[in-house]
């Protein structure tokens, strides 16, 4: 077990109590690690301040004694990111959990970062409101997290990401100072909108303490189609023309390519959903106030669309029941891992890019290890990208070896399509290696001036998205 | 006129050539000045260049020489951001002004950034799109320099300002690197979102010299109405009605006072639009693709509110020239100057303080200036509140002593409302002596932080939006 400095350790305790710091076996098993498969490390410390005022004490303490601290949320992360260094404490926020307010008619929700995203959800919920994200790990990760992430998930289309939902912060810098940005302002020119640095940055300039996140009207109506098109160029005229129709009304424009698809229905044991196979299903949901009117503007859209051929075939659920048979398809993702064992991407293409680059993919892949499986799936209106591969378990390389491997071939191609390694997942530790991929060399230059701007001690999250020049 | 040095000047002509590059009087004075009202001060030179590599080599030498650099767009920004300094030159992207590419399937315009405001919302309509940002200067704003403020205007509280229309930008930093960042990625988590810096940063952290921007699908049809309410929460109760019941389709939604609304009636000599005179009126406007949906819903709308008492009075536009007819109230502000020597303030609250606070504000100045004349208008989606008074020509200070008095009484409000003294228009100089109204100490160190990792020497924008420590 590490040596904790006394004076340190004193320091610590005297700020944040006894059942505020745990230290050796006390610190429970899951604040070693997060989900990305990271190997877990014990933390020198896990600090739980129930305040902000704490968690300033906590970062003054950490800054005067040099000690390194990484930020935890809900530990779901799949890049590493809250994953603790050597020699590090961790610094989780699940004590301040509290939803402080919510306005409905300003149409915002103040929330402590350690809530979860569920709680904040159903906050907004029993106000009458809607918060415009959402994703699988809902019950589990915190609002925190989901800010340093600049979590995207399902609604992105339609409400965009964290970012987007995010009127105000306050942060706690690495010298503890309180840095409150709390104000509940749409407009706001007044200097530089300093919120924007710290979302997304993955813990790396400062500790979200709270947020004041804006809300919108919650949709009462909902309707939901599967078509099917020859290709993403295909599909994405498709969305356009439902947009079109439909001005901010397309809740989710999910992509299944034929693998995906027909791994799905042998997997989940369904019957197919359309009477012949197609190269792209297109799973959509319209939202809004009048399920009949939405009904109806898909019949609109997609018997257009029939009649032209840019469509192939298309049903349109009938009820709710059906609308969710189809949407069990689109969730098979949760059972990837009991029938192979995959490397995950998280990838964006310029939307136009996106097929071809798909396509390009698969071919790579099964030329350097023939007979792999890949997986397609994604959401076309933010051009995201999900394709999952069993190529690891083919050709000889160890688990490791052979991920990197793999990695390597996906994220050279993502370079040259001027794609993104990461788009909703993160950098941590995980990415790292491949950054470059994605980011410039001015980019990475700019990226470490900001980081020694507002960290000159390197002691936030160190290591993690970046390391110093 | 000041004397270069003749060893910089031969880096200047290298770099942008003879047409590039003027002297003395051969600047056209309209480069000493903005529409802010700010004394004019001739720049050491004016540079045009032609190209990024141009300005890159202009910022390059401008390094090398120590020698500050004023970034200027269309010059019609209100708060002095690009009047020159003196030792500065001014640097004039009015050059740079392609479009680009557009792409209607992507929904993404590339511009350069010396292009107005009005020829990118041109080239979005030939493809059949819409750029989300209108203002009244759009003919001559150009898109850096709407980038650089952050502009909002008329569609705020549908689309957002331009930070929400930016997918990349190409900038270029106080050295002269290029700093490309023009991705057309909607999900894009590696590492910090660094474009974000720029937007709003008025010319202080680098030099926009292309953008790519997002397009929204142009809507085919609008329905305006005229609702008289008893105050602000009635009006934002309004709001958030149409909003739950046209999600994603509200495009305006304008308050007038009744002080705003008799001046306009009388200067326009147009008959009022209401039997009654009433304190606050609401104009606002539906947008979407079927114009008699878009009526019935305000119908629906308003003749609920109108039956609960919500809504006093009401008129729907029975045609584009009555909906035309109701607008050119709200657009007398272009006639203030005619009418009064106005103070005009560009103020954003919390939503649930802008009524109290605007009355406020007329109790103050009139107790200091009894008779002063208020006129209140704003945009309620936005809690942006735009307030004109003509105090200044009262009380017998001199014209300058009498603006700053105005000022420091309504920003003193400001801040203990917890609003922002510049909604839209930045800091520049003007509002500078007033931004700790807004931002807080903490605040204010980070920013200098940035602008020193940026900026170390200090020649981007000298002396605007804030000074160094």
């Amino acid at each position: 077990m590490p040596v904790l400095n006394p004076e340190f350790l004193a320091a610590l305790t005297d700020t944040v109590g006894p059942e505020g710091l745990s230290l050796g076996n006390a610190i429970p098993e899951r604040h070693h690690a997060d989900w990305s498969g990271t190997p877990p490390q014990a933390p020198l410390a896990l600090l739980r301040p129930a305040s902000t005022a704490q968690v300033s004490a906590v970062l003054r303490a950490c800054h005067a004694h040099r000690v390194p601290v990484v930020p935890q949320g809900g530990l779901t992360g799949l890049a590493g990111a809250a994953v603790p260094s050597a020699g590090a404490v961790a610094l989780s926020l699940d004590r301040m959990n509290a939803i402080e307010a919510v306005h409905a008619d300003a149409r915002t929700l103040t929330v402590q970062a350690g809530a979860t995203l569920q709680a904040a959800q159903e906050a907004a919920q029993e106000a009458g409101c809607l918060l415009g994200v959402d994703l699988g790990a809902r019950g589990s990760c915190q609002i925190g997290g989901t800010l340093s992430t600049n979590a995207g998930g399902n609604g992105v289309v339609q409400f965009g990401m964290m970012r987007e939902q995010t009127l105000g912060l306050e942060v706690v810098l690495a010298d503890g100072t309180v840095l409150d940005m709390m104000r509940p302002l749409v407009k706001n020119n007044t200097g530089y909108d300093l919120k924007q640095h710290f979302i997304g940055a993955e813990g790396t300039l400062g500790v979200i303490t709270r947020a004041l996140l804006r809300l919108h009207p919650a949709p009462r109506a909902r309707a939901t189609a599967l078509a099917a098109v020859a290709d993403c160029d295909s599909a994405l005229r498709l969305l356009r023309r439902l947009q079109t129709h439909c001005p901010g009304g397309v809740a989710a424009f999910e992509l299944m390519w034929q693998d995906f698809l027909d791994h799905a229905l042998r997997w989940t044991r369904t019957p197919a959903p359309l009477a012949q196979s197609h190269p792209l299903l297109v799973l959509t949901d319209l939202s809004g106030n009048d399920e009949p009117a939405l009904t109806e503007a898909l019949e609109a859209v997609l018997g257009q669309a029939l009649e032209e051929g840019l469509v192939r075939d298309a049903v349109i659920a009938q009820s709710r029941a059906q609308a969710a048979s189809l949407w069990r398809l689109r969730e098979v993702t949760a059972e990837f891992p009991t029938h192979l064992a995959p490397i995950n991407f998280d990838i964006s293409l310029p939307l136009d890019q996106l097929g071809r680059f798909a396509d390009r993919c698969v071919d790579a892949l099964s030329e350097r290890w023939p007979g792999q499986r890949s997986l397609r799936f994604g959401h076309l209106g933010d051009g995201n990208l999900h394709l999952s591969t069993d190529a690891r378990s083919l050709g000889g390389l160890n688990f490791d070896e052979a991920e990197h491997a793999v990695e390597a071939i996906v994220y050279a191609l993502v370079a040259q399509a001027g794609g993104s390694i990461s788009a909703e997942h993160g950098i941590g530790l995980h990415k790292k290696p491949f950054l470059h991929a994605s980011r410039n060399p001015a980019e990475l230059a700019v990226m470490r001036a900001i980081k020694q701007a507002l960290d000159p001690l390197h002691l936030l999250n160190p290591g993690k998205v970046f390391d110093p020049a």
